[in-house]
């Protein structure tokens, strides 16, 4: 190219092109087409930007950390124990404070164990520990025996405490024994537990507010409250224990003042409580507190434990206004406009009256070969072909 | 439709449709639609593609695992405990080394409390257990007596340690007194904390590296660096303990080598430190060694510890290549060139001297009715009001 | 303007307009742009809407609670300990039932520690406790003295249990000594632990189904094929600990039932064992048990554990139909069509043969000037330079 050429090809950059419109008359067409882009321009500007804030980046990844702590006593008179008052240091177990803490509500004692000798006793807990109210069989199947033979020393009790030692205890005149175990002895005692450490806990010393529907914003709750949001009896669930999800929603608007960015609360119980049996339902476990006597022998008084777990789980999402979030969804609703326009393109050329018309109007055909017929579209009747050759 | 006009529709379906274009000698227009096509695109490359990778699909959800250890050793020497040498075992609670440990600082510790009858001492947080250098109220409101009456028996006090039995203890010829109270006996003291466990820290063994802004990926760290970092005084946090939090952020290239793949730590105080009487100012929790006396008796002693916790977060996010992503902001950056487009249009339609003259090339107005007018678009005025129409 | 014309005006708004097509009857173009039309239909299709499901919008963020449980006793025969009979209470820490637990399967044991002075002893392991194994150095260096010079008192021994008193201790004629320490007394000795707690693991009593690929929803798992599942040896993890994560995946699709929502449970090795000498290989902790002798002296028995740590970690994201990806994913598609025509254009108006002619159809010169010209569109040479102008 000469430098001519490049000049004429460097101001020809500057030449805006522009489509090439025909004006169709139809008011039909024209009215849907205007309804379609209505349509559109309420969903983007209602649907997506106001109400979804679509406009928005958002970031669900958050850093949590949860201090919690409880305060109050509770007292209990129970044969075993006797009297006894239970302080925060008592029921609370860890006793830190994290996001997961336990309240004990109930509890099974076997004081004094050491390690010895005896019987493997059956335990009231038919297939898993979860259900200390059914007392479904007495004794641990592979724990009963008739003979030394049917406990060979050193196997281990299925579902049991301890450790087989070979001999099998029989009570005088009786055909069928229980097998000696070596085990933290004597072994927990089949039992329901009946007391509950928490009769009451509105004993708690409450700062200045609550948290209630009227103060949703106070950190401070009732443990008795908490339970009833949930949906449950206080004083079924500290019989058996359970699990209780206390959830903290934060979903801020970054745009707005941090004021205005508040935590949301909710309770529900984790533990399935309507079936009984299930391998879920309650919440308990054991813990032993060690001793060791004046010969200096090891004994431990071990603790089934129920209460109530409560799982604080932290959840949110801040959302910020974003430009890339809001080129792509206004980007996506002018291309959506474009299918519109094929949408009533279709209309017009195919379903409309004067369908023909329009189509030789729009679709100029052209053909090298024959350079006379240059600008004259044609108008024959050939050009419904054409129905899917629009897009 | 017979064979021949089927033929013809698959023949016409491989003709390739092209929009019509008129080109506008406008140079002005050109260039302004140039600068539109120019910062769309440096938008979509510079912004969209390099600055935020936003052809990467990135994924927060992240599945971590933190292992903590702690060294040293720290000596005291107080009248309560006499000579005493702390190591970890002593003073990091829970021993397990997860993502939130505790690290004990200072202490109350109120020995050998067994299950009795004693009066009720106000301790010397006025309103929570928050303030400990405080000395606000002398002693709890709820404990004060005149008589028997004022100590229903079975009641539990208000912020207190125990059960009220029934009874007021008062000093001779002294008109007030306070209610005796079933409880852990003696109760904790009013006391202001005074001494460090971990006056010094840097006794901590290193292995090789420790980290700082030159060691930015070595995982051993100085406890009081932590704290310094987080913009706190080791000394004034000891004494009243308070919650440091340790982000770790990962920030994954995954089209990059793994290598490059490095956490960010930073460090912040989480406890609210500035307002003294706040609720979640400073951090400690009480808990208790049980013991056993050769009757049989238990007795324990509490402790409430003070201390610096530290939450390790770990948060993160990584970002790979999809062609979701990339196609979506190719596509909204097409788009939004329509616009430009359409704005551009505006301009030479209706601001420009010869709109007039461009509406009518532009839009080629048919009427089906007067097939006269077939391929000669209208030049009056009256195109005026397809202002709005052009879109 | 007039009342008619504002008529105009509004009737014009309902005028349809469509763009003006050339039909270009080159077969080659035709089918390259079908080809790249059906290209991106197969791709929204198939990859984005069938393969990807991105017409669901994902939430990641998830709150999950974790419950363990764990069964079954082990039985040791150690001259350290004797006869010892584990069970839950014992080798489970912490006892909650939390998603990190730890299972003790070795221990160094450390009994009748109390405050005194003593020499300090060199452990086993070199730099950092993590590698029980090598008997690297006999003592630790900063412990080593000739004279009492080389202790000075109140310092602590850097990797050591205690505070210096100021005292070498030396063995008569020997000329090394060690510093005397004020620490929990005596320290902790060098050794290799050799016993597993955990000999045997298939004494879980087990409800009634395992954790296999038969049965992948089934919550109750053998330790040991837990460990097997990771990649990892049970015999050589438990004598020197480890971490192993248990991922549980749920990924929902929410326009299907509940009931496919279902978890996928995978296992991994989450320490260093390959590095030996590694800083993270291996995993223990120490924590002591507390007791009171009869003159109300404390002593604690210090207990070393190694074990396996398990971390259940959940993750998942759950994905529901909502029409603004899918808008803005269909949006995508249809602009990326519009580049599509955009690279046809290129090839039917610069490399067809025909390219003079058809640019010459497409594109409609305009002169306002010469108003002669109206509507024949120019066929000269010159149009090449609109090469960079067609978008």
């Amino acid at each position: 190219m000469g430098q001519v050429a490049w000049k004429g090809f460097f101001l020809s950059l500057f030449d805006y092109k522009t489509e090439k419109y025909v004006i169709a008359k139809n008011k039909k067409v024209g009215i849907l087409y205007r309804v379609v882009q209505l349509t559109i321009l309420a969903y983007l500007v209602g649907w997506v930007f106001i109400v979804k804030k679509s406009y928005q980046d958002t970031d669900t990844s958050l850093q949590s950390s949860v201090i919690t702590k409880l305060k109050g006593v509770a007292f209990t008179n129970t044969s075993e124990l006797g009297e006894r008052l239970w302080d925060v240091a008592d029921y609370v177990i860890p006793p830190q404070g994290e996001n997961v803490f336990f309240v004990m509500t109930n509890l099974i004692v076997t004081p004094n164990q050491r390690q010895a000798t005896c019987p493997e006793v059956g335990r009231t807990e038919p297939l898993g520990s979860q259900t200390p109210t059914k007392l479904g069989s007495d004794n641990i199947p592979d724990a009963l025996c008739q003979q030394d033979e049917d406990c060979p020393a050193g196997e281990a009790v299925v579902a049991g405490n301890g450790v087989k030692t070979g001999r099998c205890l029989k009570d005088r005149d009786s055909i069928r024994g229980t097998c000696e175990i070596l085990a933290w002895c004597p072994v927990e005692k089949r039992s329901k537990p009946k007391v509950n450490v928490l009769a009451t806990t509105n004993e708690s010393y409450l700062k200045s507010c609550r948290y209630s529907t009227e103060h949703p914003y106070c950190p401070i709750f009732l443990l008795g409250n908490i339970v009833r949001w949930a949906g449950s009896d206080f004083q079924e669930m500290a019989l058996e224990g359970g699990v209780i999800g206390i959830q903290i929603e934060w979903n801020c608007d970054l745009d707005k003042a941090p004021s205005e960015c508040n935590p949301h609360y909710s309770f529900s119980r984790l533990d399935n409580r309507f079936s009984e049996k299930s391998i879920s339902s309650g919440y308990n476990f054991r813990f032993a507190k060690y001793y060791r006597d004046a010969e200096g022998v090891d004994y431990r008084t071990l603790i089934k434990a129920y209460g109530i777990r409560f799982d604080v789980m932290v959840n949110g999402k801040a959302g910020k206004f974003n430009i890339i979030p809001t080129i792509i969804n206004i980007g996506s609703g002018l291309a959506l406009m474009g299918a519109g326009a094929f949408f009533c393109d279709l209309v017009l050329l195919y379903l409309s009256k004067k369908s023909n018309f329009y189509r030789g109007k729009k679709y100029e055909e052209v053909r090298s070969s024959t350079s006379k017929s240059l600008s004259s579209p044609t108008l024959n009747g050939n050009q419904s072909p054409e129905q899917l050759g629009g897009l």
